[in-house]
């Protein structure tokens, strides 16, 4: 990231604690944030249960107040010690960290009264504290590099799913009754994506026997058609283990190209593979003939 | 496809605008028959919903007709400009095409009084229009190849779960009491799909012993069996993938056309592949040679 | 099959008739042996719709009577042509033969006043007839493979399967009240496996919050265990496929041993695979210089 | 192991007989032990049925004290013929051994008046012995092999999903109302662990048109990431089937051993692999050699 530190000195060191993780402090660090998170979400989890929101509300109400005021110093000594606050801030991790505290701010200043149901949206918002965690997941390249090849595909399987979903839906809202459930498209569409997805709450369920006739291939469509991302999805991982495993240069003896990155000497022809070195055995067998690749 | 254009001037460029997306103008005419497609659908949808009826109806029927005479002209300047309309009219998009808007007429024609049902039905036709859109996805073909080399054996896994489920199902029907809802051979194969495809809507259950004892084994069967086309699948990606592998130079000695890249000599001649080089055989064999390689 | 007919004349005529399937005549047969089991159980599960039954109901046991006699013909024809038919008969679809014929004889034979229930089953075994189906699909031989090959694995799965299966289902016996429907440990392995398996009636629920945080680490299990056998048996298919298309024969000349099965010379040193023939190169370069590779 | 038998006579050949299995009295004993299991589990099953518990209640009982009986004679025997009995006592079969008899004397000791729940809980620990039998199940090597080397990914695959599940779960809270079943964000997120993993019990499901279509995009995403671990570990089982390619003999020159098979060089020293053979470079660089390969 180009967002290194402004001065010397203190923001300097700041930048080093929050922003690394290579010293036993900002190891420390990363664990403390952890911690708070955690620990400010399992709050606001519990405090969303009746009981606990009856007996321990206040309690709640001051770890939320104190982890929010954490946060957001622990925001304002980010900004601080960046040269450039506004490029981090657009950032992803910018944008977790600010929707971290901001509907807590929020609360205080939007009048309660008026929208109880915008204060709870808020309230609840402040659980996408939870995402500052994935900062901390690390990589996990292997699998964005498979998912990102097998992109256009899952998205074609995506659209293609509309599609059918669609044309079933509206099927079975002219063969089923609204009695049934099936009051609308949309709902229709709700309806058929549970089942495709093999999810089926049993909330809406075909009655006529035509109805559960077109269910039985909505079902086997949805059952096997999952063999696809998946099918596309293990093909692009292998892939990229095995791309990890392979070079890709090719051996200047023989034009083999598929050595593993380790291999010194071609496994067909014997040649030195390194151009950037001499291949040992030259000099040995300069002793006595010349050169044997 | 042999529907080209058959005069020069008008006829040609509509051809061009109209049947390839080449040129900006063309592609400007794509993007705006996707958002009519797509206008007119999710029209179709919001009239189904009773609320959305009641208010908008006469708007909704008002953007339906303006949709039905835009797709109509559309289809008459396709049929004008081409040499062999029929052609066309008969392949898979004309179908299509034609599916999108005959539905809305037929309304008018048929007298609506006598069967609402099929009214309703045909209404909900006109959502065929969404396969219009199958026109922009393009191509998957890496898809459709290992879809199409799996086929037999994703038929025999259908035609296997068939026999499956029948079994069970008349088991089911012998054991269960009409009450639990098995009322008979026809449902309980119902039954046995939703189970074995792992939906579950819950609405038929098994309620004797023997019943829930068969059950877990129909259950087990269906969760495991999905490895099966998914296994199948994923085989035939990673060989579509593979065939990336294999050159697309022919042999000039023999014409043989799927050597792996690496590959030096012909697998069926033993001639001698890259033509940038000369082969080694040829040196050594025409100087004196002893064995090489 | 050691099971060839025992003179000329009629019975050999009849075996090929009916054991084989090379000539039109026996083509002929299948096809309306296929047509017959699969008349015969659509009128099986017809019969079973009550509405159908009151209404048709003698028209299906004029139906039914007729396939069995055919069948029980069909099978005596088979034993007649054979030279050792109990051979036959103890084989799979010699099972599968009788089975389609002799619950219909039972029906007659055992009193039906006295135990309904049993000619209810007896009537719906039958459905068996539907395995005959099974002589017509063929090989599969790839897929029997790669499920041979895993066979090990998924009965490990399986095991472990029902061994998670017991301790969750015990642990909800004793944390949830008979109320919710936990009422034995039988019945909370019915449970644990519709979770597990992700079907899900809904018949069966957890209530108490210690059961919920249970359900919900046994429903992640059964969600992402399913990997372990569609990972297997996809590793398996494509080996499967992979030894199709490679020899195991290793090159003469340079002992590269992954050969595509079509090969005539090593894709390595250009030596003549094939032991049997000669290199028809040897033939032209013998004109002017002796052997070469 | 370690755990060695101390002295020779008695306790060594009690040491083969329960902690081998290559003799044919240690393969009865095995036997003989997983049937015992079997047993006293499957009386453990049958006594939590109401009806067989009335009827059969005491013979379950001295069942259930015979097998307690037994296997802490076993145990004894277990610890009498071990060097070091603390280490086995420790370790996983150990604490397993002791997990099948604690909770049956336990039963005893603990005052059965004051808290029905604990014994019932106690009783149905007695359950573990079942995994006693993972003592028998042998090794899996090759799954646990894929496992192990998923187990990172996998792990990030949970992470993502509970912070999806959180998300979505505190969204629908805000959303739908307590009366839908949606009544804390621990509730929701059992609800949203329901319908991802596609198991979809019915017992919670939105009402409102905004829940239902949130819904949508959580089962779609259930659906299709189940991908992600099913893909990952077909890659890894590949992986470990296919190191079956490698040869397991070492480099004569250097010690490398992960040589595929047709591997002929060194790849890390260029020594000739072949031992039964002459490396063909030795004998051209020998003669007069040019360039060879």
């Amino acid at each position: 990231m180009s967002l290194t530190p402004a001065g010397k000195g203190l923001r300097t060191q700041l930048f080093h604690l929050i922003f690394e993780s290579d010293t036993p402090a900002a190891k420390t660090f990363d664990i403390a944030l952890i911690i708070a998170i955690l620990i400010s979400v399992a709050a606001l989890l519990l405090d969303s249960v009746e009981a606990y929101h009856a007996r321990f509300g206040t309690v709640f109400r001051y770890i939320e107040w104190g982890f929010t005021l954490l946060f957001t110093v622990e925001l304002a000594i980010r900004i601080y010690c960046l040269e450039r606050p506004w490029l981090y801030l657009k950032s992803f991790y910018g944008i977790v960290d600010l929707m971290a505290i901001v509907p807590a701010w929020l609360v205080l200043v939007v009048p309660g009264a008026q929208s109880l149901v915008l204060i709870r949206i808020l309230r609840v918002l402040r659980i996408f504290r939870i995402l500052r965690l994935m900062e901390f997941v690390g990589e996990g390249r292997l699998l964005l590099d498979a998912l990102k090849r097998s992109l256009r595909q899952i998205f074609l399987f995506f659209f293609s799913i509309l599609m059918v979903v669609t044309l079933f839906a509206a099927l079975m809202y002219a063969i089923e009754s609204p009695e049934a459930g099936f009051t609308s498209i949309p709902i229709s569409i709700y309806w058929a994506i549970v089942s495709m997805t093999t999810v089926g709450y049993g909330d809406i369920v075909p009655v006529t026997p035509l109805g559960k006739a077109i269910t039985v291939i909505l079902m086997l469509i949805g059952y096997s058609i999952i063999a696809v991302p998946t099918g596309v999805f293990s093909a692009q991982v292998i892939r990229s283990i095995r791309q990890d495993r392979y070079s890709d240069e090719a051996c200047p003896g023989c034009g083999y190209d598929r050595h593993e990155k380790q291999a010194l000497y071609c496994l067909r022809c014997g040649t030195w593979l390194d151009e950037y070195s001499e291949d040992p055995r030259k000099h040995e067998s300069s002793t006595e003939n010349d050169q044997d690749t």
